[in-house]
């Protein structure tokens, strides 16, 4: 186990300094080309040395006949040659002095035969070199806090706190737009895995579980190579990070389909099961949930049981999000006689508060974002509440137009008013040290739903998805607990 | 059951040529002016007589101090008044002629207590003056062909074919801009039904099943009333269009959220598992599930069986695709030999043709939405197909541009480009009568996925979801033919 970041083979991989790229040319339909042109748009700011044996620029910039002639020695060397050349490529790079490397080129144990040879050369090279390198077959890295993005899709600049390594590159690639879109999320760091040859997930796990600026990260995974490693280092980086991982190879069709697309082996589910929760891992069961448990639990303080409060203004709403919390293993308590003195105010008469708490309205509609939460976050009885979000600035601007205000200053105002309402919630999560999940059907297009995600309350889009994932945080909860436990 | 829509005592509840308004004023906190607003901004282009004891104009509207002095007898008498005064306002409508009508207005079975007197006496009133109403505790009633939208909350004025039924108004005026923006749809009809004191859940499902706007029926469920009825006309109604359900109440918690609700109780998961069947209706798990079956049920003819074809750019969604298909009943049959020889030429090297079937790349990217589904669609073992989407505007700028294109005119080819491919995937649907489901991590505000979506051809945004809803249609599929065969 590392003990610190810049111990990891990872480290000059996702921060360097410097990349010796190879395969990129002035023909823009090439791989290489286009890794590289996504390299340059999304704005890294590192040295590019491109080795190209004709051209003395590449995407304008300066071009080397041979690593040889690099003035400096790169951190790293990033590979999308033609398969027949990666090998001597590799073995210049290590003459040259360079100790890390991504092989983004195919053609090696993926297609059996001659590639299995093929890998096993690289492999030698880099015992030799003492190169450490991910891939070959994979498509990239991603480090969003550098804002470097070396794959072929450029992503969308979000910074972000969920870090991924990925047995399929496109988990990185095609979810920038996602997490995006979704959560005004990106990847801390994205490891596209490949083929690994050299450097596999187990070293992303660790690599991950040291880097500052992931807070959850997220696995897919076709195959465990390593059970007995990979058990061990989740286990450690589970006791401080959260990890969250899908699978699949479960079923006898997923299990071809893995087989077809890297060449794995993926064994039975219930290993899988056993394997994850040995490791302290959180087992997510759609993509949609990877991401979903990733995003909520990078985001909210873990709840101490899984007891919990529904606020809502919608009964039909807050049902689906009643009945999920019960197949999610939640539990909704009633609420003590405090609390149903301390809410009584705010709850009118159409209203009730038998746990989900049905507002249906309030006489204050601001009290749904402050006064009704935090009542009901000193309930002893629940570590943390689900709350339906419905609100939108046309409600906000209706009601003000209705109270008389002047069109002049009103757009002000009603910003004003949404910021306030937002950072409630957020400082609401942070006296408390609650969790809070919202929900609502609308997407980011609601100031709301943008305002609350930008402040670091979790917001996703169905009742049901709510409730699973603050179950994975009772999930991670009682399973980290059990492993410091056991020491 | 009726034999056309216009005897179902909803046609004139979601057809009015005109609209007796009783409740709205010139104060636009009030309930009741909101919802008028709401009719008069999406476009309502009946008539609307606003009744109001007091003021001569409302909203902008002449109004009438009573019903007796609108000079017609109004299509349907919408009521959203104080609890005390609905009864005397509904005799009073009867006195006029008006035969039906909306309550919104609350404080009747839902209280309990003396609530449940005051709706008998509504129920007295309308059997003696053969008015036919919904609610009361509704929200309202929603058209998108006629733009009528009766609800307290504007919608994004999209025309769709979903009918639906909700015992939960949020899950009408909430999901407006829910399925505009996942999958450019609407609600054909959405019924609110509050308390069902005259009209229920059962005249919904037979007017939405004679609806010709309507393709596919959702159903919100906090507990079925009349199970017998409610079986025969389902029954009858699912022979030629799809219906699919959401039960809230199955689990405990799920009950007494219902109980809190509506007053209603629920019934245990088994009991309505086993209605639902009987009834020919396909259950979803979750809200989500029941947006995405209905949508895909309306848009898409009924694979022959439960064997479909996966086609992918990217191994990993495929994967995870595949993995979903089975634990979703499907199965993903290898290709014959006459498919493998006509896809050949098709599939790269690094491709794999055992179903999914990844392209990894294509030599020509149009092939992707054209030369290869053709050829996989006519694959005699396999009943339709799932397609995992990832091409942006962008990468098509990318790559005319690469090909040298000039700046000038980029945009229009670009445009064009696009559609083709949208439009070549519609016309497979059309010309091999077999289903196609898309997935795609990416928004509409991709220009494929709309491309896709308002051409007619489903698109998902996850392998799963994909896989579940193709799994629904099976499922009706099966349903519908035993129903027909049993007679």
């Amino acid at each position: 186990m590392i003990t610190s970041i810049l111990e990891s083979p990872l480290y000059p991989i996702a921060n360097p300094k410097s990349i010796a790229f190879f395969g990129a040319s002035n023909n823009y339909s090439a791989m290489g080309s286009g890794i590289l042109s996504t390299i340059l748009s999304d704005g890294y700011e590192g040295n590019i040395y491109p080795v190209h044996p004709k051209e003395k620029t590449v995407l304008n910039l300066p071009a080397y006949s041979t690593v040889k002639e690099i003035p400096t020695i790169a951190d790293m060397a990033f590979i999308v040659l033609p398969t027949k050349i990666v090998a001597q490529t590799l073995k210049a790079c290590g003459e040259k002095g360079i100790r890390h490397a991504v092989i983004v080129s195919a053609g090696f144990n993926e297609v059996g035969g001659q590639g299995v040879e093929r890998q096993q050369e690289l492999q030698q090279i880099a015992d030799q070199y003492q190169i450490r390198f991910t891939g070959p077959n994979c498509i990239g890295v991603a480090n969003s806090h550098i804002k470097l993005n070396a794959t072929f899709l450029p992503s969308e600049g979000q910074k972000g706190f969920i870090g991924m390594a990925s047995q399929s590159g496109s988990f990185i690639t095609q979810m920038f737009s996602y997490l995006d879109q979704r959560f005004g999320q990106g990847f801390s760091t994205g490891f596209s895995l490949g083929n690994e040859a050299n450097i596999d997930m187990v070293d992303c796990i660790e690599y991950l579980g040291a880097c500052p600026n992931t807070r959850a990260i997220a696995l897919y995974i076709e195959s465990i190579r390593q059970g007995q490693r990979f058990i061990e280092i989740a286990r450690k980086v589970s006791r401080h990070k959260p990890i969250v991982a899908f699978y699949a190879g479960g079923s006898e069709t997923g299990k071809r389909a893995c087989l077809s697309h890297t060449g794995s082996l993926a064994g039975p589910d219930r290993l899988y099961d056993g394997v994850f929760r040995q490791s302290g891992i959180i087992r997510a069961h759609t993509i949609e949930e990877l991401f979903d448990f990733c995003y909520v639990l990078g985001s909210s303080p873990l709840p101490r049981s899984n007891r919990l409060i529904i606020q809502t203004h919608s009964g039909g709403p807050g049902a689906a999000a009643a009945d999920a919390c019960e197949r999610a293993g939640l539990e909704l308590p009633l609420l003590s006689s405090k609390t149903l003195e301390d809410l009584a105010s705010f709850i009118p008469h159409t209203g009730s508060v038998n746990n989900p708490i049905d507002l249906t309205y309030t006489k204050n509609p601001l009290d749904f974002f402050h006064g009704i939460p935090k009542v009901l976050l000193e309930e002893k009885g629940a570590d943390g509440m689900l709350i339906y979000f419905l609100a939108s600035v046309e409600m906000v601007r209706k009601a003000l137009t209705g109270m008389g205000v002047a069109k002049e200053g009103l757009d002000t105002q009603i910003n004003t008013i949404v910021d306030a309402q937002c950072h409630s919630i957020a400082s609401l999560i942070k006296t408390h040290g609650k969790p809070i999940v919202g929900f609502s059907f609308m997407t980011r297009a609601n100031h709301f739903v943008a305002g609350l995600q930008d402040r670091g309350v979790p917001v996703l889009p169905s009742p049901e998805r709510a409730a699973r994932a603050f179950g994975a945080m009772v999930d991670y909860k009682r399973l980290r607990d059990k492993i410091i436990l056991n020491g």
